[in-house]
């Protein structure tokens, strides 16, 4: 990125800090402050106060202004995003065994698996609540119109969850570029990126938005989003190879950098790639995974994957233009168009 | 129970297997059959296909019915609840590492823990389809009321199950009956028969229905169910002490037996059970586990917890003739009378 474009991003962490504060307060009137408080409410008090970059709800709140609602007709809707997807954080993180969660430990390896199972399970349930209390708010038809889009949301992510867990439970090393998008858009872009916007859009529009077009540009930000995401993991690993920093070389997760590179090893070096994804993730050594990685350098996977980032980059800007160019000037939309780039540039941390 | 009594409760299977088929079959229009089927879609219609009683979504059509809807009017809620049940159900196994379910592998067991998570995360949304579907069959409001049910049944389920979990983790051995009668309400009550009969009659009486006075009739029916479900299965156990059959002495399960059992040794036999209870699960004895059941049966543990759910069965009648006595006769109403004797009449199966 230009110095130029990372100064005109200023009103991405602006608004990432001003939305992310209001919904992270909100939030709090959903979760019940009572007993048992130790075995259940800590638990799901946690996450959500562990920070966040609150991108999800901020796109929520945003689309919905930059149409013409005001901040009080989305907030509902902005928290219960946040608190699916804190969630499904608690879970994925029992599924993938992750030890650490925005620098603490996660919640199962606090509490225990069972717990923590029980903890997610509630979490996801009460986020239903303000979409509920959408009904007053917005109407009971633009209140279920919400609820549907939730449901499809949700079976969406479920499906995108099952294949990645899949393809790593089979050790699958025969996939193309093509399966991955698929498997990012379901798994990441519903709940990141397509879901906030679209509820976003027919908020804003009361229900008049043609939510495909809204379905586009989601799914090209979130793409990129995701991709940038294992971009940073890998380079978190800084040649040290730690089990959570760059934890992904150690889980196997299926990449695009791992993908490309199944894809560009030939003979013996692919056998020694899949003959480590098929042992136990306790089992690899850290001179595997750091094999793994200079190998990707030296394939050019990394090179591959940030150039396709910055391909879904350039059409999430465009997608953009068609969406919300007629629209007037505003500081919401110029967040939503400022938050393409911050995508794909966000810094290692 | 008399050979009367089991005479005159025909209804009851009758009822249960009436419904039970109905709610089976229309199910299925709310499990998508589509991709990704052998990492979510397979594992999600599992458990539904496996039977099961179909208690839950008869009481609460019969509650309906009772109150003069008719069936279409109460079915999709009734389909919600057996979805809700089953997604539990799942992550129970899990959590209480079980490894049978109505006399198949779990699903864990057979698909693994992180693949069967995420199941029951879908499942548990997708039970939510039908209950927004009540919106244009029983009008927003109604269908509200009912979601707002589900919210407060939600919280409740997952408390108990909070508790339940708590305490075998911490090898709580101070508890009570009435710490007891507290779990179970939560853990069992609300989803097993509080819920179900309060959504039937609201379905019945169009919102009308004074919903304290069913929680009542529900918590006293449900508390005796799940007693007798204990019981059941501590006399499963048949001498062969098997880690299935009888499984709950092998997870130190705080059942009502094993909490009086608690209060009523002393000395050194109480050691030897807490003793024994802080082992981990793999670490108990086929000897450990016939001990704790034979002194049950000498210190009159199981004599109380079959005293205390026939009582709470006696109280379950009483609250069901103040809320029915005034409605004219019907097969559902006879189901819901027969229903509470057949609870703890269950035969070992």
């Amino acid at each position: 990125m230009s110095n130029g474009a990372r100064h005109s991003s200023r009103i991405v962490p602006q608004k990432l800090r001003e939305y992310g504060t209001l919904v992270r307060t909100e939030l709090q009137r959903y979760l019940p402050h009572r007993e048992p408080r130790r075995y259940l409410y800590d638990l799901i008090a946690d996450y959500p106060q562990r920070g966040g970059k609150m991108m999800r709800p901020s796109l929520c709140i945003a689309t919905a202004r930059a149409f013409g609602a005001n901040l009080e007709e989305a907030l509902g809707s902005a928290i219960a995003i946040e608190l699916m997807h804190n969630a499904l954080l608690i879970h994925d993180d029992i599924e993938d065994e992750s030890e650490e969660r925005r620098g603490r430990p996660t919640l199962h390896m606090l509490h225990g698996v069972p717990l923590a199972i029980n903890a997610g399970d509630l979490l996801s349930l009460l986020s239903l609540r303000p979409l509920m209390d959408n009904m007053s708010m917005l109407g009971p038809e633009l209140a279920l119109r919400i609820l549907e889009e939730t449901d499809l949301m949700a079976r969406e992510t479920a499906e995108g969850q099952a294949l990645e867990l899949g393809w790593r439970q089979e050790n699958s090393t025969a996939l193309t570029t093509s399966d991955y998008l698929e498997m990012v858009l379901k798994k990441t872009c519903w709940l990141a990126t397509i879901y906030p916007i679209r509820v976003g859009a027919l908020i804003g529009t009361r229900g008049q938005a043609d939510l495909d077009a809204f379905f586009r540009f989601g799914f090209f930000l979130g793409a990129s989003f995701q991709i940038q995401d294992d971009l940073l993991n890998l380079a978190r690993d800084d040649g040290r190879y730690g089990k959570e920093r760059g934890g992904d070389l150690w889980e196997g997760k299926r990449t695009l950098m791992l993908i490309h590179l199944l894809q560009h090893l030939e003979a013996d070096d692919r056998v020694r790639l899949c003959s480590i994804l098929s042992t136990k993730r306790e089992e690899r050594s850290a001179k595997d995974v750091g094999w793994i990685h200079k190998t990707m350098v030296d394939r050019g996977s990394i090179a591959y994957a940030r150039q396709i980032a910055n391909r879904l980059a350039g059409v999430a800007l465009h997608e953009f233009g068609m969406l919300f160019s007629d629209l007037e000037d505003s500081p919401d939309k110029r967040f939503l168009e400022e938050i393409v780039p911050w995508v794909i540039a966000r810094d290692l941390n």
